[in-house]
């Protein structure tokens, strides 16, 4: 009888109305039905990602957004600055390193945020630079970036600011146009509480010129035809249909409640569970930690594959581990998605438990007593 | 009270079962339980496509895995041979050319199926051809190629043969590795009847030598990461969940039957249909009539627009219209997804109603008549 519990970083718990608007019967793509539809989503996703520029939806994974953004912009040669701080920022030099973009990068340590300032002086020295790419939570580390700052630096130069804010959105604040980000990033299964498989793209005016110079070879991700469909509320190829009716709903669910209090949600559960993880005794890992998801340093001598396994086995809560260089030295602790005050006390008493299991000289109720402290 | 009839040749109806599988809690990607279900459906998959190799899911509509065969087999300066008797068949020759791929094109007669001997020819003729790209079933013409004999002449030469057979699959034969095929395409909205955003891709061990050499940049449709992640059951990007554990579902619901009876069942709604709109005096576009979708053509002096528009709007059936060079001209009627034999009489009573209110002399019952006779 015990209940499963997702609280990684990504997919995310679903609501029920929404599993049962995807499991409504399908309807066809190209009929009026579908394309009201389609119009008011890109009128509600506009509000989400506060722009009133185009907002683009693609049937991949948020990694085909990103890759959309690189090769849409730039052209073979061109020089791009990757700001990376975990493994999502790194695939963007990933990306552009298979498409013959050269790099400059600026690399900040794991657990750390950005600096503006790093970011000026890099392009001062690189004039050269066509497009910085960026990242607001970096899922890896739980950091959340100063954007505003870097894209008031950015927005000074020639260069376009692109952001991946696919864990970060509706969790972490993106004003994408009052701060002059270019291009954000989201994906469905984050903040949105969709299943994976739809990506989505913002593209600023500043952008969209650079299309038009681009000679990066593109098909299924090529900006101009999604831009002349997106004219006419339809898509260039078939669009995940069912994905797109779950969108619908949650984006009415998500703006009848405000996009301040989705944000001002995820701060409440973030801060109970980072106080509760410090009342436990345990260590933060971010230094700007991110309302989308919290990194928490395995103690000394502690096993942490083995607490991400008996968290999942035995508590039926699935958390996730460290990746690349964090592997077993951190768990993260997400607050996306249909998840609740009391999902996150459970947490944190999963993982009182289990650390005690572990060997971890931890004292009961420390969490939750901090957590009921703060929801009061 | 009137119910929705989706008879398109894509997106088509899925099936309760598949929608409640689909509208179950969702789970993470990263996690036993997930590596089950995918374990199983990689197996399953191998079958449907019937195939000994690896096949390959994406998150992302046919056409991302039409391009995925380009990008990962060829490099820039290579020559394809692209068999086209319509749009789909068109789309290969697009991605080669986005990409720097020279092409051989052969276009078949719109209508008509393409002929193995041309094939043969043209490959003696470019004896630098590469790949060769086909299509099972060209949607936009109802036609089914005959690529049991194309294999044939393309395995005698150094070229790896790749066909789209995403709405072919399940409703015309296709035996990947009896054949040769060396690369079939499919898609979750079609014989699948699951609703759109995944796509499918097999690879042989002649393609997978390609893979090696090719130098076109690629990143999401990387088939290099997905052979490393296939190997252990995983996916290199965050797949799509909730459409993988439909896929599980009707993958275990068609193989019960059997794979001679999906192929039967298709044969049989599309042998009634064409023998229906036959006995109501209509003309079948497609010289070699895919069991997919029937295309019909539109009698002298009716508008081929309005018969689609009155048949989705008054009749709630909605049929596909004709595509490019066809617009106007056929109507297609689609026999794939979860659709039956009443479903099919239904669509030929509808037409009838709908060609007489037009003004056209059809005569009332006669292509429910046919029907009734070949059903029983």
């Amino acid at each position: 009888m015990r209940k499963y519990r997702l609280m990684a970083p990504g997919p995310t718990p679903v609501p029920e109305k929404v599993l049962l608007r995807m499991a409504d019967t399908l309807i066809h793509h190209r009929t009026p039905q579908f394309q009201a539809v389609l119009k008011d989503v890109n009128k509600k996703l506009k509000k989400v990602f506060k722009t009133e520029n185009p907002v683009f939806i693609f049937a991949s994974s948020g990694t085909g957004a990103m890759e959309t953004s690189v090769i849409n912009l730039l052209s073979k040669g061109d020089t791009a600055l990757v700001i990376s701080g975990g493994k999502f920022g790194e695939r963007f030099g990933e990306i552009c390193e298979a498409y013959g973009v050269r790099t400059v990068n600026y690399d900040v340590v794991w657990g750390e945020a950005a600096s503006a300032d790093v970011v000026r002086d890099l392009l001062k020295k690189n004039p050269e630079i066509k497009a910085v790419f960026g990242t607001l939570c970096e899922t890896s580390t739980g950091v959340v970036n100063d954007i505003e700052k870097i894209a008031k630096v950015v927005a000074e130069t020639p260069a376009v600011f692109v952001v991946d804010a696919i864990s970060g959105l509706l969790a972490d604040e993106l004003k994408t146009d009052v701060w002059g980000v270019d291009v954000a990033i989201g994906g469905s299964q984050k903040g949105f509480m969709l299943p994976p498989g739809l990506s989505f793209l913002t593209l600023s005016a500043k952008a969209r010129k650079l299309i038009e110079s681009s000679d990066l070879p593109k098909y299924y991700f090529d900006l101009k035809a999604a831009l002349k469909s997106h004219a006419k509320d339809d898509t260039p190829w078939t669009p995940a249909v069912s994905l797109i009716m779950g969108l619908d709903t949650i984006l009415d669910m998500i703006l009848e409640k405000g996009l301040d209090n989705a944000l001002s949600y995820h701060a409440r559960l973030a801060a109970a569970t980072r106080a509760g993880v410090e009342n436990m005794g345990l260590e933060l890992f971010a230094k700007a930690p991110s309302n989308a998801v919290t990194a928490v340093k395995v103690p000394e001598g502690i096993d942490g594959a083995a607490f991400v396994k008996k968290m999942r086995d035995e508590q039926k809560i699935t958390v996730a581990g460290g990746q690349a260089e964090l592997k077993g030295k951190i768990f993260r602790l997400a607050h996306l998605g249909y998840t609740d005050e009391f999902d996150t006390i459970s947490a944190l008493s999963a993982a009182s438990i289990v650390l005690k299991q572990l060997g971890c000289d931890v004292e009961f109720g420390k969490g939750a007593a901090k957590a009921e402290e703060m929801f009061m």
